[in-house]
């Protein structure tokens, strides 16, 4: 038996969910996107790629666009590095829809079209509560049982964009597992802000994306405790590299580690961004805002404005914004930094850490002290800070996630090997595949 | 059949909740604050009035109160422009409570009285978990069956002000519809801050009521999963404008469009606020606070101390706060601009994107960009900025949420009319009328 | 018939939970850390002790540290002022941790062993959905059967550290009261954020711990839905008084009055914090920074630099961080200062208010203004600002709160009470002991 809420599909980890349209009118090929898309590799190919043939394609082209994935994938599929998810259309409130939906999933896996090997799985937009996410689960399973598939083998992804479907995370686990559904195909659970935010009738003044917190700590959860990967919705501005890049910081935070991608650049951003940096490298509290510092022979140095530091008589003065601090000795001078600065370590120091704990562990130690120290140099002045963090068990587990989430990439992407031996050295691309195992 | 998270009610939208004394003593006329609420026309007036004859009302002269609340509804309830839902007693931990509020419910109701033809329904306090909510349930399907009543046609709406309440509103869609109970006449959630901050037991230094930002984003959820609408509680400070508006945007963020107005002051400006504007205007991210740009012949203007801008040999220093950025080109310039600033849309704007998507989609086109372009003046300096963002249905469908509810006004409350010509040209009345039919 | 929503156990607050490790090898004595533990009295002595036969004992020491806690507990467990609840092993994956946990449970209350009569209950780790934790209690309902306890006489307590913990806490009111359980022993929902990190999988760039507020608000929760207490995790940072301080404020204004101790110095922070201070004392939004006042006979005064305040001809420059507002009046600077400063009552203000406004509902009022006033000085400038907030039955309620935990502290700890006498006065004590009864 396996306990539900281990991650049951192939891939533990998703870091990328790339929609493609599926058919395209008044081009010379309807389908030259998707044939574009499935050429991807490396960083610029995504975990998932997701032809979507729900609100990406008009309405009236999606019979082709079923099509056209069924083509697209019976040439190209097999190449392709990255696992293969069809959205089809659905809607909670709309039958025709449900059918339609269902008519295109038969029509993508009918094996005549010899695409169904290189199908991972589809897509369900707009559901609703879990009887809703039931009626498509069915159907792929008469999609299966028809098209001579193993039951279950069809992986179904849910885009959560309605209050219904939101409480209907919470009975993902009562609800799997029974008799009369395969619900254990699930795999993503994404969210899907713009259509939440019609469905929970939020009204900004300018009309932007409310941040949603509450719905993607409930769907990192639900994808915790049922076994699924959680996904952050599309950010619509695509010139806002930075942006992207701190949603998915944050979404990290909550355990949510993959996000949609909508074009080729936000994937290789997506796919980079939660993998530990190359060099490790200290930060400051600068007056609420977090500034890097620039290491210099062995020394960090903060250049901003923010935060000014002059040694007086009997003491120093510490002024970060307007607060004005003195204090009298350089010990207490490095107690004030102390509380300001922090590492972000690298790849190699996380490695270093999790070999030193488990070293620690074979001798018998239950708990031990890991040290971080560094000088830090501002406006001239130089002060040397160490902080110790007590590391037991749990702590050990609790910081592998993103050694495991390499190793997951690793083993799952050899065509990002070359991409990863870049970012870091191959001696700690070999020590991490190593470390925890 | 209709599905359960479609709103039911002949309200889609409900801004303002207002609640009045039933009886005080030591008055000539205990139930004059009820005649004077009764009188309120035209912003002034609520879209929801609430004689409350709970926690308003000294328990003495709650007999009273319900006698007076069916002569007051009896007497002026057929020109009131809103609806009229009474609070009664009720209380999930005390059965005399609840069955005074039954009889209470029965008095106002009663046939004799001849107020209830304009009683559109009761609002419960204090219950807690979905059996509880079911006790009065029953109660008022009581009170229809004795009083030759629809069954179903009295709303109920609850105050959420316990953890068990909040729970429960987990559990609606599993309980609505049951053949036992008549749970579809659910009407409002409406959160109760400080009741609720008394059974989490919790404590703040200054005694201030936390923000509980889960418990109403919670109740928005439930609101939109069930067919019912969210409404917040309380805001104590009356002289606070500022801050009700502050509250009050905060909350439409979440999807909770309506507010508790303890003045007539604060019906209006809650009727007003989630209303979009008269002219749209520019924002600015002024270094963490949002400063309204001024508009001088075609210029938007920021004439404040916390951003700076300067011309300089070969190029622009532009200051935020204390970050100092220098910039090569203009085109650089209006990228950084661009991160501050934001557009506030009128309603005239929205309904001209609207109309611009609707001609759009006929077209064939399943998405656009919408350009939003300014002249931003800092300093003296003046800077081009234009912003793009890709609109399809579901942006449209997400941002048609302000439309709606000013449609849901002007056809319920013909007594704002006149207001709404003051702030609205007729014109752009008429559009936004029109719109998405 | 008791509602489950109130709180069923000895204990209505529990402010501190200290852990300590059961056994250490290399020792002289293996227990020398449970025998100091077990002598704290007074503010060191925390109000639930936990010998943690778990994470804090290296796993091949725990047989030795259950015999540890029997022998430990019958010598000293009768004359030990807190509650005594030890943590033994368990794991929702794991059956041979579970009846490992099982073992230690039997041997620690084996009545011949001398223990049981002090042992309040158990604390369960790594629980998961609501059916493991039944698995938990119908082991302690076997250890009660077998030693001769009164079936529910030992509390169980949780840890919530996985998505499945964190849903299993909505269903605790369904659950608790049936026939086949004895889930009514739930005494303590307490987060351990470092565990629940590793289930999210969350990752952040040092590898701080995220915040989970969502968590901890649902914990809050469930504690009050359910009747339960509920208890913030371990605070890391053992040096940092001052964010273990701040961490405890946040907690209280959720409702979590309770705070995980890993030192008898963080235990003295956590008892008192939620306290209500010896003296009374304004504060004042500094910018963004809450800043408390200095009294100075009778005047509040300002001595920062992030506020500004200067007499002009014809008004007053009022200057907050950046911001430069010119008012006309003294009137109109009252009304700023008035939104910028607050009130933090003492343990004797709070008593005052109470019995005021007991009096007035005697006299037959059901809502009373209870004014604040003061002089704040500004860069030599006197300003006089007074403030009313209305006080009903609901407010009176909630703020009483901090009386009711100080009652249950005196009632349950005699051995604090000198440390009380040392905060307040006999006088205050006294009243504060009447106050709402």
């Amino acid at each position: 038996m396996t306990a539900i809420d281990e991650r049951l599909h192939d891939r533990k980890f998703v870091r990328t969910f790339f929609t493609t349209p599926t058919a395209e009118s008044g081009a010379d090929d309807s389908a030259k996107k998707l044939r574009s898309a499935i050429g991807l590799r490396g960083m610029q190919a995504p975990d998932v790629w997701v032809p979507d043939n729900e609100d990406a394609t008009a309405p009236n082209m999606r019979d082709e666009g079923a099509e056209n994935i069924a083509e697209v994938v019976a040439d190209d599929g097999e190449e392709f590095p990255g696992e293969i998810h069809p959205r089809v259309v659905w809607h909670r409130d709309d039958p025709s829809t449900r059918y339609k939906g269902f008519q295109h999933m038969l029509e993508i896996t009918d094996p005549e079209n010899g695409a169904v090997e290189n199908i991972d799985g589809f897509v369900i937009p707009e559901v609703g509560d879990i009887d809703d996410w039931k009626k498509a689960d069915e159907f792929i399973t008469i999609v299966e049982n028809e098209h001579g598939l193993e039951e279950g083998s069809l992986a179904m992804s849910v885009i959560i964009e309605s209050g219904s479907a939101e409480l209907a995370m919470g009975k993902l686990r009562e609800e799997m597992g029974k008799a009369d559904n395969n619900l254990e195909r699930l795999f993503l659970l994404v969210d899907g802000e713009v259509d939440y935010t019609k469905d929970q009738r939020a009204i900004t003044p300018t009309g932007g994306l409310p941040e949603w917190k509450e719905l993607r700590h409930n769907t990192s959860r639900a994808a915790s405790a049922a076994g699924c990967i959680s996904v952050d919705g599309p950010y619509d501005d695509i010139r806002d590299v930075d942006g992207y890049h701190e949603r998915i910081t944050a979404n990290n935070a909550m355990g949510m580690l993959g996000i949609w991608s909508l074009t080729p650049g936000q994937v290789v951003e997506a796919n980079k961004s939660p993998l530990p940096p190359e060099e490790g490298y200290w930060i400051i509290d600068a007056d609420g805002r977090e500034v890097e510092l620039e290491s210099r022979e062995g020394v960090e140095v903060y250049s901003g404005d923010r935060i000014e530091l002059e040694e007086e008589d009997g003491g120093y003065e510490l002024e970060v914004g307007s607060d004005e601090i003195f204090v009298e000795s350089e010990e207490d001078l490095a107690d004030e930094l102390l509380d300001l600065v922090d590492y972000v370590p690298s790849m190699d120091d996380i490695v270093d850490s999790m070999e030193e704990f488990e070293a620690a562990k074979e001798a018998g130690k239950g708990a031990i002290a890991m040290t971080r120290a560094a000088t830090v140099e501002i406006d001239g002045v130089q002060v040397d800070v160490s902080s110790d963090r007590m590391w037991d068990e749990a702590t050990y587990q609790a910081l592998m996630t993103p050694v495991k989430l390499f190793q997951d990439v690793y083993e799952n992407r050899p065509d990002q090997h070359d991409d990863l031996a870049e970012l870091y050295s191959e001696d700690v691309v070999d020590r991490a595949m190593d470390v925890g195992n």
